[in-house]
């Protein structure tokens, strides 16, 4: 059939509507509170999201790290939305924005819009380096993380068949780019792994030869929190085994050998990437509204000078004279803007405000809930509004909570809460699995022994 | 480094023993099996799976169908053996055996055996035709299943963009090509997406519009079932609207077009081929050992000529007056024959007994458990021995606690019985996702839409 290859047979199918359309870019944490909040049947929404489902970012690491099964800690946004009539999902790619005609481009057409909320979260940043994108393992999204875990245990399986203590000792080698709260996090899930798990499956590796490496450009891990956490993180982390490298940057990835900024080299079965991210821009809006790789918004939420395109979350800079880069780039600010903007642009359509005024509105205040972070088992760090600062047991219970509360839908929160139950009293972190195999293009070993999938599959 | 690109670095890396060396090929039913009987530390026990996990095959059609976790139904090859110091896992493919020099060969080195046993389990069979190999859906491994789910949704979120009445027409209609328990667990399960699940989804489209069809050689679903089962299952998928076509073959398929061996054409979002399997052979025995894909065994489960050489499973042909083509091809004659090999052989060894005659050795007997089939929500066939016959409501819970049982793991049964329940009272089939879109190189539509998930992934 040639017009399967015809893109002029689709187009965007969203009906014509007297309502106010708002149309939403990304379903992450800003999207989903944003239409969540958002009274129903009196718009019309439009979510385009380049994945059918929303993804509980913060506990992507224990998927990477075998603890949690993918689809526990994900929810279909049809499923989310199922009950409204008025929601629109697609699947399809957003080119850009033309906000003189105020559309959404598509490469299967244009859907012009009364409000754009833009909450398309962020991006992994390589600062310009094509073999860092290449070759190194982020985390930002259920596929990265699927992909991490599958790459874990593909090191594993190759560490077992190898003759060469040089080659074993490079699968066996963990380096994570950036001591933030991801690199802490699977840098300790790592560690438990080393541990707790791995000796008995893989009885034939000696995993005093596995080492787990955190690179860090600034001089601690967990910038950001308070003094406490960091130092409290630092010393758990060393009890634990991972090396650190602090004040150190990564210049080159060639998928063995990194090459670090003051020339030093060593190599590795595998590079997590849990260091810079970028705003994940949307074409034509203006550069100049972009600053440290987001759109700079007003105090209303909205991207300066277009009084109906609001940015929310990660995409977002809200300036904030408590942050110096603006909010942090973690869930709460992205729920509270999503929150926050769904009842600010439904109170201004009820009264028929003058969107170029909005000086009698609340301008949108960031509620800091506070900081955690968590390294293992019963190992954690909180810092609370108040001053108030755990570590330990204390901080890893209401972490946990936090997470369970927090994550979308009965069904993953039930799961969830099993997993880790069994993972406390078992250590099973049971999905030790290699669904789909990762191939390199240029590693020809691998694509041998990556035959062993391929009949059938 | 050059090295990664050099197979001579790698070998198997089993250490050399005094004890009996056993090679199981194949990790499913009758490899678990096999290797849970075999009594610990008298033997080293060396097991090749192209896959790391053993995979619960009866509940395939689940995942592909949403309503259970891919990691539910399968657990790591190590987990299960780690507490056994005597088995050792290796994840690579087996190109061959040489029963003269009792090797089992890899593209990484030879490996001496004492006894192999062959378990390697079945592949679809698509006669040949590469087309059909290419462009249709097999359910015989996870990522089979998996892909199965991907397309299903990617189909629907397609139909939803299309302005073609055609085109929508064709992506909503499913084709299962076998009316075995594949074909009609698939069309059950997707027949109740349609009426419980989809409309909620995708309330714009028209699900009247989405066909759900068998094609049957025979004239009769369920072949090998009684009378009573086959009638009843054909009465309750046509009431559940699943179409049925007998004494119809497929010729080809092109990705959207099927042709039947009569001439018709007709198109379909995807065709699932649930139709015939064959062995999944190993190079280096003489073909005449074979027939109708699979080895010829004796009544102690050897391949007929060598006396150190098992084949259990759906590998083997065991020749049984109940059955005109050996044993069925499910998972009780391969869990039996692995109990029954591992008995044997562990006997074997311990008396010294010649391996030429074991004329005083009891030979398998394959107890017919009975068949089960289900359809959907409390629709199930059952045949149990003594000519006991159920369907409905007590043949859908037997066929629960059944596979309950027989799934490998705690964790496992937990989970899969909670989602069953979640799905049982909410109709949740949960896992509506498109975690790794599927493209084919032939369809630049597809490519345009997967663009949606090309960034940062």
């Amino acid at each position: 059939m040639e017009e399967k290859t015809d893109l002029s047979q689709f187009s965007l199918q969203i009906p014509n509507t007297t309502k106010k359309r708002i149309i939403i870019i990304g379903g992450g944490f800003g999207g989903l509170n944003f239409i969540k909040n958002i009274p129903e049947d009196n718009f019309q929404l439009v979510l385009f999201d380049k994945h059918n489902y929303h993804t509980f970012l913060p506990l992507l690491y224990q998927v990477a790290t075998s603890a949690l099964e993918a689809p526990s800690i994900c929810d279909a946004h049809r499923r989310i939305y199922g009950k409204r009539g008025d929601v629109y999902f697609r699947a399809v790619k957003v080119l850009g924005v033309n906000p003189d005609k105020k559309e959404v481009e598509t490469f299967i057409g244009s859907l012009p819009y009364d409000f754009l909320i833009i909450a398309s979260g962020s991006v992994p940043n390589y600062f310009g380096n094509e073999n860092l994108m290449q070759h190194s393992f982020p985390l930002k999204s259920l596929p990265n993380a699927t992909a991490l875990r599958t790459k874990i245990y593909q090191n594993l399986e190759r560490a077992t068949l190898t003759r060469s203590f040089e080659e074993r000792k490079r699968l066996l080698n963990f380096v994570i780019v950036g001591g933030g709260p991801t690199g802490v996090e699977v840098a300790g899930a790592l560690s438990e792994l080393r541990k707790f798990v791995l000796p008995l499956d893989y009885k034939d590796l000696d995993f005093k030869q596995m080492r787990i490496k955190i690179i860090e450009g600034a001089n601690q891990v967990l910038v950001g929190f308070s003094p406490h956490a960091s130092k409290n993180a630092l010393a758990t982390l060393k009890k634990m085994g991972v090396e650190l490298m602090f004040n150190t940057l990564v210049a080159d990835f060639d998928g063995t050998t990194i090459t670090y900024k003051n020339g030093e080299t060593e190599t590795c079965g595998m590079l997590i990437w849990g260091a810079g991210v970028s705003g994940a821009l949307i074409n034509g809006l203006d550069k100049n509204l972009i600053k440290g790789g987001k759109y700079v918004v007003d105090p209303y939420c909205r991207i300066k000078g277009h009084d109906t395109i609001f940015a929310i979350g990660d995409i977002a800079l809200f300036e904030d004279p408590r942050y110096e880069r603006g909010l942090p780039g973690v869930a709460q600010p992205a729920i509270q803007q999503g929150k926050y903007t769904a009842k600010l642009i439904s109170k201004l359509v009820k009264k028929g405000k003058d969107l170029n005024n909005l000086t009698e509105e609340k301008p949108f205040k960031y509620l800091d809930k506070g900081s955690l972070a968590t390294i293992g088992r019963n190992k954690a760090v909180a810092d609370l509004p108040g001053n108030l600062k755990f570590s330990g047991f204390i901080a890893w219970a209401l972490w946990a909570t936090v997470h369970l509360l927090y994550l979308n839908g009965l069904r993953n929160r039930l799961f969830t809460f099993l997993s880790w139950m069994m993972n406390y009293f078992n250590y099973q972190n049971k999905v030790r699995l290699i669904i789909n195999p990762i191939l390199k293009p240029d590693d020809t070993v691998e694509k041998e022994f990556a035959k062993v999938n391929e009949t059938g599959d």
